[in-house]
């Protein structure tokens, strides 16, 4: 008998394959005195090569499915390995304390993790401690005889089942191997789930309980599309599915066949899809997918992968590449957004207590004006190249929006006057993620060229909710009135003076939300590459001259519920 | 010559007296091996009798000026102290490693700590760990012969001057000694703050660098009025606080004449005004500053100093109380508001990345039923000593309210139907103070019977900035636009269904507030006790017909600052 589970669908289509369970074994020990101390040192010992060893094979794989910067952190933990003070400390305590080899492990690695965690104002001794961390739990399991599971050694295609995938989980997965992912925890935009859409592997997040019911090796099916799971599936059940694998493939056919047409609706009126990216390399995937604008380019990129601030120049040639590589349509480029959940190991920030309300992305820039005129200094040489457009983001006031144009047109002027030369049509604007900014938008509107909506962030601000927070996701309200009330003020101020809104947060793609904000007249939706030819799908099937009805009625509806109702009810032709 | 600091003016009125710096001294001490292992051990158990002796002496202090309840945590503190086990473990580690006092100490007191903390089930536990650093910090001061500041030592006439004051740092603040306190860090809604206008002693917050720039036992004046701290004034500036010092008792007696005066404006319209309490015992507050209502009832204290979840009857009493004290006139009793940074012993909470946006009040009620319904049943019996109000706090959607008001209802049918008896003129409504919720407060103003908003939180979470942040302080903009759109659809959407919409936030006792929130039509303001009488002067002097224009205008403007500007263009009478 199959086994059903319910979870959030995070990235369309069917995978069928065994499942590999990514589940922290139990490595817990008996604190033992022992007589015999050159055993224990001996297992000390083979613990560490067979470490090594086992790291060498995992960094091999990463090497060559990932490349060398997600490799190189393997090599880090093949150091400590090596690293004769660590062992000689180990042996010493197990002569001095007799103690078993566990118990020695974990004291001297404990002490060297305190020690690293206290240096607070040294960001890479602490990511040492991290390092340290890993590195003892891969001994222990060799010490304890279980197998320790890793996702760069799936070499069988698997389905992985996991409480939740970190961004080092989901960089070392190949995507030759791996079919589809199920997980705990998460909602539609936690990273897991998003990282599912970019790779283009079924998953369901969410489903509470995943972990607990599915064991390693057992047969998953993975309905991205419905949120579904089936432990074990009957005959019956692998061949249905199979036919909806087949429908999807159809459908994504089709879908495939609109690369190269123009956005627009039943009725002919034309919109923008563009793509959201975050380092150059996903520019062909834009275009793959017939993207007709980048509506964002989140900068963080270049600040995360890298041992220091990047330099204008390194910058320069980032945004050149993309602006450049989309010929002439626009690119609209972030400005970092650094802080909340993203830290950077060589600039220190300050510990907060709510860091998704604290010092992020515009008021470092702000404070840190260096940092934030070295980029606009590199952006403003990259939009000799094609059509740049800048925005802020984390705007709440129109004060931080005058301020951070009046640094943008500082930095153009001195160039300018140092002779060089600048795009002059380069539009400013910013991202709406705050309720306080939207609730200024007519002012706002007089200052910005543009808005760009931020539905992730206004979500979680407009509802107190913390996105990545299991015990408040029933807040995710994209569809809430109140949310959708919002939205309407942004493109209704922007228009009022004449400016443009659009949308890069995860709902531009969302096929229940998308004939709601066409109605409302949104004029560029942003999404993920993989989801654009399907929106203008949608798209081309939606007659807006009959969508006003139903955003009067969204807008007056009471729950997030009552508009997914209202969107289901209507005629869609197909 | 003196020297000047600027901060926030955080508590009305002016206080001269010395400083008395209550900051942690440098506890740092070489790590050495001794040859003297029992001179060491004679350094411990002295320090240890020193350290007893102290903790007595604040014990008693506490006894005295605070009560039982402030007083036992020193008691556990001294039990600490004589702990033969810890002792013990301490002199082992010098025998064994030949190790000075101080390094023995700590390495003990360390294990001790770590091995509570790592109780993470057990939130009991997790306090010990609190309890022995606070102990061991003690301990290390006699060792190391430096003073350890205590704020129940103080036997002077002092003004505090701290980097922060913590709620167990105000708790044990002698009022007949304390005169005045200065912070470096936070603002008008900070504990600190909140805690000196409760108090009535003259507070600056947020100077950036009292704690730098004052020496222990330097001649201070705080001036709460403007914010402003003068470090060893000289005689004429002496003579020139004084001098204000006195107008502004004479001020206080003249709104002391209003104690039993209708709070009507000039042109004879009649507003509530209200006070904010904490606990039962703060009635007395209420009457003694002339309070029509009280506007919020916080049931936290309930659950706060409590070893576990307050029975139905102790709620009963303490409800009773407040409810048969106030005569008759409305007691809004707001259900629940743990989680956040309040937390519970006895309820374990899920760690969040984010408690300002994670599990908190309601949310915690709808999911924790039993608690909510054992909360209601005390409120409903308590409802027939006087006028009842129930509100609900960080309601976020429609659904949210219906859920909590069908469990009232099905609560109350229950209690009829047992026979008991109920009043039946119990109004239900809600606070308001999350963006989602103002969006969509023409649909809650038809189920809910008023709306109190709480501007701490609806300022937080509009502007997505943490108010206990310092980095992010600036935007804390009460008087912005776009909060005051936001205030004026709660009043307009209450009005719209013949509801009521009061204010229980720090904005609603604020004078530069007060006006506007007046011409947009605010039925209740609720505040501290001791802003009541101030704030009826006040109101007396405006006339409501002249203030649309203010309230247009400041709708109208750009920013906080201009607002402010608005307000002091405005012509108050004397």
């Amino acid at each position: 008998m199959s086994n059903r589970l319910d979870g959030i669908a995070a990235s369309n289509g069917i995978a069928i394959a065994k499942a590999y369970l990514l589940v922290d074994p139990d490595l817990s020990f008996e604190r033992e005195n022992v007589s015999d101390v050159d055993h224990e040192i001996g297992k000390v010992h083979d613990s560490f090569s067979e470490s090594a060893q086992e790291l060498k094979v995992i960094k091999q794989r990463a090497l060559e499915t990932l490349g060398q910067e997600e490799a190189e952190v393997f090599e880090a933990h093949i150091t400590i390995l090596n690293d004769p003070e660590l062992i000689g400390a180990i042996e010493q305590k197990i002569r001095d304390e007799k103690l078993n080899a566990e118990s020695a492990v974990k004291d001297v690695t404990d002490m060297y993790i305190e020690m690293f965690e206290q240096m607070t104002d040294n960001a890479y001794m602490q990511e040492r401690a991290g390092d340290v961390r890993d590195v003892t739990k891969r001994v222990l399991s060799h010490l304890l005889g279980v197998k320790l599971p890793s996702p760069a050694l799936i070499d069988n295609q698997s389905v992985v089942v996991a409480h939740d995938l970190t961004p080092s989980d989901t960089a070392q997965l190949n995507r030759d191997y791996v079919k589809g992912f199920v997980t705990d925890i998460g909602g539609r935009t936690s990273h897991s789930a998003i990282m599912s859409r970019t790779l283009e592997i079924p998953a369901v997040v969410g489903t509470e309980s995943v972990t607990a019911d599915v064991h390693d090796g057992d047969m998953l099916i993975v309905d991205g599309i419905h949120g579904k799971v089936v432990v074990n599936p009957t005959d019956e059940e692998v061949k249905e599915y199979q036919q909806m694998a087949d429908r999807f493939a159809k459908e994504q056919a089709e879908w495939k066949l609109l690369k190269d047409a123009d956005t627009q609706t039943a009725d002919g009126h034309h919109v923008d899809i563009a793509a959201n990216i975050g380092t150059p390399d996903d520019l062909s995937g834009v275009i793959d997918n017939g993207g007709e604008a980048v509506g964002l380019f989140r900068s963080e990129f270049l600040y995360m992968n890298s041992a220091e601030l990047p330099t204008e120049d390194e910058q320069f040639e980032a945004y050149k590449k993309v602006v450049e590589g989309m010929n002439g349509r626009q690119v609209v480029i972030r400005t970092m957004d650094i802080g909340g959940d993203k830290h950077l190991p060589y600039l220190p920030l300050p510990e907060e207590m709510n860091p998704f309300l604290g010092y992020r992305a515009i008021r470092i820039s702000l404070d840190r004006q260096e940092i934030f005129r070295t980029q606009l200094r590199a952006l403003l040489r990259a939009s000799n190249y094609g059509k740049l457009a800048i925005m802020f983001p984390m705007i709440a006031t129109v004060d931080e929006f005058k301020q951070a144009r009046a640094i943008f047109d500082e930095e153009k002027q001195k160039m300018v006057e140092a002779g060089n030369s600048v795009a002059d049509n380069i539009e400013v604007g910013m991202m709406m993620e705050i309720p306080a900014a939207v609730l200024i938008a007519d002012k706002l509107a007089k200052y910005a060229d543009f808005f760009s909506i931020g539905t992730n962030d206004l979500i979680q601000y407009s509802f107190a909710a913390d996105r990545g927070n299991e015990h408040v996701s029933y807040l995710y309200q994209p569809y809430n009135p109140s949310l959708l009330r919002l939205i309407k003020q942004v493109i209704d101020c922007a228009h009022a003076e004449g400016k443009w809104a659009g949308m890069c947060g995860e709902m531009a793609g969302d096929q229940i939300a998308v004939p709601i904000l066409l109605g409302m007249g949104l004029d560029e939706f942003s999404m993920s590459a993989t989801s654009i030819l399907q929106t203008r799908s949608l798209i081309k099937r939606l007659d807006t001259s009959k969508l006003q009805p139903l955003v009067d009625a969204a807008l007056d509806a009471e729950s997030n519920e009552a508009v997914i109702e209202l969107v289901n009810q209507l005629d869609i032709k197909d």
